[in-house]
């Protein structure tokens, strides 16, 4: 392993520190490897130790290329400062792919406290854009003014372009508010943005990897340190792992649904289809003629009919089902697969507004 | 263990199951058990074996007695004969305490799906308010009427006398969105209810315990039948473990700070002590005789002081604590106890609104 | 689930009691269940409650089907009753097949301390083999004459014919020496017999789950209770997973190399083949040939030449694969398919003595 | 962190390279650290990339100070300079206390393979003895011959000397076989020195931390790589964990008994004062007079009097116990402290042999 600090802004005090693993020879099938960008806490007013290298540890053991960075703090924090640092870090980083031997594609950041801010701004209105995020016990939303006033709310920036998340704290933080987390979640909940999150019962605020070397582990959750491996485990499913001389497939969807493109399809929930009158008329006949029995062999679907029970009471399935793609509904269904195309065919002429 | 099949209401076929596991003799510790109990899931049309036994096993396993509550479904779910259901449940459980050889002050509730809005109304509006609840990728909000029109939504009813929740789901289910996860959240958050959620990267609706003989493994994340586990290990920290003939106290404190209580006090937060005029004004009087050394041994105390550094910006510690009780902040800045017991006093004449 | 209790021996007051769960309906993909067969400790004075139930109730979550045995104690615990009381309860429960819908062939045994002796009996000298063995602070060796002076040693009847094994203890049990272990490990490793292990740094004899309802978690390693979990992992690799109405294939595989075989061949060790002069021969030959460049495709291979390095010394990289089997040695050297098979068929004309 | 690499003996190309964490600042709780020296396998032949720097950052990330020998290899391997580069490296770094931050009694030692043949020896025969050692698939019995015929068989050199062992395998190892695991742990059972043992299910020989990044996870068993935490946890147990300002007391006993102290005592096993004549006498005159009455409190105690049951069987108690302590036994029956203090004045005086 090679260790490098490169200062980004001298004026400012901003570096970042590499911690560069090789590739070949007895890890000969590793050619790159992904990488991790730290962003320690501190309020905006340092920059904290105990969320630098006991952090690093653990990406580098699961085979990460890490890097930590030292950002503006103090006066220097004012906005756009912090995030031009993280700007300038990534820009780097996937520009040297070569060099530190990374996927310039599976770049992630992880961030705590105010440094969960920076990396949560990262996630959501950076340039730059990292691959994923972990923010641990974050300041997200408004409350970020209370120690840098000019620092913007993410919470009001998350989109559909926001990236994977994975959130941690605990519930009892008396420092950072446990809802500018939830308020996060729902954000990226209604954007369709993948995540991953877990709230711990309790604990102090700024626990970092809650070691023992770190932080003392009376007063928290034996489940909190938990928050480690379970990253790493969610990195993998969004970035791919380690497979021979390249990396696997990711295992996460990135999205449930194609609620958030610009054009309907047979991916879009059956909710979004049937709010729109146009894919709505669609719907109503298709499901007609499913239920009269013309498409033959799907007609007794219980999916497609409304059932009246014993007690005459009555029961629409559908109703359970609006959440699911319609493809997801039609496959269930058995409808043949031509029949599903020529669907999505007039679904994709229906602008999604 | 002796398993009982108890008819709570013939006509509408709901039924309390029974799995009551001795206590003495080899158990001699144990002289009564927490009690858990299971409301399984099925969109309020049936309820679902796969989260009826399979569920009662981790906690039978864990010392508890458990009861499986099969409640009124299909026409016969119309509200509020479900949660009258679980009233009638609960009543029987504790008022077996000799007989079953349970704590009724510590029985908890676990839900799933439908049953998991079921157990989120018993947390948040019944008459025999659950010790605990855990809600497994429950319907909490509005969409609860897709399954059953007459069903309330539960995150509106969150209140500080809502129970300690657990909730757990997966990002991707495509049944009930996440957002009755994340809203739950951020009720119980408001409200100053203690919880511990996970949310899992990916997965289907309804996965139970995960075990392979009740969910394929395939498409879901690795770490999704941990919820087992840790729903336990936080029942423990909620209602305390076994201890020498009794439970220990529990370690997982139910409120961050007093600020629901209709006086204030030392208890409550900085930021409510600041909104409110009355208490602003006591607050600002002993800050400013703690930074003009009036008080002489925490003047030096940089938490009560402006700081202004070398590069000659301004920062105020104070800042960075308003979530803090005020009590933890005087303690921390080495306020005698007798101070803080005299701003107590005072305190506690101002009312909470 | 259903529950019944089956007297085996009324004198002796032998009982099985059944815990059998549904396959079918929601269980649609499950035909049939594997079965374990819980076996409780007392020094055969007596059958611990708490190693009954307690380790029932993770076997069950698991999805198999279990069994308690309460076998001849005290006086009647004079050998082979104890055996007898397994043989009959093992052969019963293989032939219910179809009416308690278990794998007949996947029916393990889990037994503790005295019961852990009658497990390691049934795994090794039984007439009804069970298909995996747990073994929980067993009694293996002489000791258990301790307690019941009739009883065999079960080390001394360990052969290639035991069924695979999964021992736990804590090293500081003052009732059992840690050695019967051991022993019994060392004793499988020579027969070529699968097995896994966990000794726990500390802890009392007798710790059954080693949940909290069972014991006192005070004196004994955090790790302890972590056997539960791995029994069934390793279960899994042993017997196979649920999968779509069947079980998986196995992942572990049962033997190491074909050593215990009654003829040679190339899937046993270079260490047994260089030991018999007659394969012996055949292997100098052939390595003769290969280093001599005469298989001009794996001449250059350094497995199969002398190393003579720039200090002048000396090293046959062979001495460091004596452990493995031949065939695995051919495959990594590149040997032709055929080419291994022609030496194939010359070993399994040599008897393995 | 600060790194460095330090030239042991340049002739023999033997290196130190020391990762240095902080203490003090934000670590203001640590003044010192433990340390832990990583010795990687390689058949003596080389030192492998694959277990030297993945294997440092998992206790980098527990907070220890950790080193990497890089020793004798090839014909310098020849016996005993491996060991002496052991020696030279723990001298080395015991001496560095104060400029290096740890704690000379807390330095623990890992070895794979090869290296765990020389940490095995480091922990058996060495003059600097560690105060711990993980042997990860370790070879350490003759079968070290193998690879380097100098070495020599540490399953032979174990004592009550040897430090505290933690090893791990797997059963199917093919280079290393499994019994030089198992003899080891019989060794240690027999001299009564504490250890922890791990053999999984199966998979290869050098799995190191068994990350993605270092092995292929196909073919062994997911629960390979849990020995890293579990010999965290462990070394917290044999070394303590931190504390404020220093490291907290062990929790692991070291001793299960005191049989191989040179003079008797009531902390020696029962079986080893009945084996000896003369507390053989001792015991059976306080035995005695127990069952006789004459000790009236304790005289009804079922530990001290042979026990008739309804079917006319006899059983003493006192069997079950020979393998513990006489105090513990004496305890259960609770036997007033100063009669116990004199029985172990009179076995005090009587010689081990």
């Amino acid at each position: 392993m090679k260790t490098e600090v490169i200062t980004l802004n001298e004026s400012r005090n901003v570096t970042l520190t590499a911690y560069i693993q090789a590739v070949g020879g007895e890890f000969g099938n590793i050619v790159k490897r992904p990488a991790m960008l730290v962003i320690p806490g501190g309020g905006y007013q340092f920059c904290s130790d105990r969320e630098a290298e006991p952090v690093a540890m653990p990406y580098l053991k699961a085979g990460f290329q890490v890097f930590i960075l030292r950002y503006s703090v103090k006066q220097d924090a004012i906005w756009p400062n912090p995030l031009e640092d993280y700007e300038q870090a990534m820009e780097l980083i996937r520009s040297k792919e070569e060099e530190w031997k990374l996927y310039p594609d599976k770049v992630a950041v992880i961030g705590f406290s105010a440094g969960g801010h920076l990396a949560g701004c990262a996630a959501t209105m950076s340039r730059n854009r990292p691959n994923a995020a972990v923010l641990g016990y974050a300041v997200l939303g408004e409350d970020v003014k209370g120690c840098n006033p000019s620092a913007p709310d993410s919470i009001a920036a998350v989109t559909v372009d926001t990236c994977p998340c994975f959130l941690f704290s605990t519930r009892t933080d008396n420092v950072v508010p446990i809802d500018n987390s939830t308020r996060f979640m729902t954000a990226l909940a209604e954007a369709g943005v993948a995540f991953e999150s877990h709230i711990y019962s309790y604990g102090p605020h700024g626990f970092s990897t809650c070691d023992s070397s770190v932080q003392s582990l009376e007063g928290i959750s034996v489940r909190a340190p938990q928050w480690v491996d379970d990253s790493i485990g969610w990195l993998k499913e969004i970035l791919g792992d380690f497979a021979d001389g390249c990396m696997s497939q990711p295992k996460c969807p990135l999205r449930v649904n194609e609620d958030h493109q610009p054009w309907l399809s047979v991916d879009c929930s059956m909710k979004l289809l049937q709010s729109n009158p146009h894919s709505k008329g669609i719907l109503d006949y298709m499901f007609q003629m499913m239920q009269s029995g013309a498409a033959s062999n799907y007609a007794d679907n219980p999916l497609f009919k409304s059932e009246s029970d014993k007690d005459g009471g009555e029961f629409n399935a559908l109703s359970l089902v609006t959440n699911m793609r319609l493809r997801d509904v039609l496959n269930f269904g058995q409808v043949p697969e031509n029949v599903i195309e020529d669907i999505n065919t007039q679904l994709q002429k229906i602008e999604n507004k």
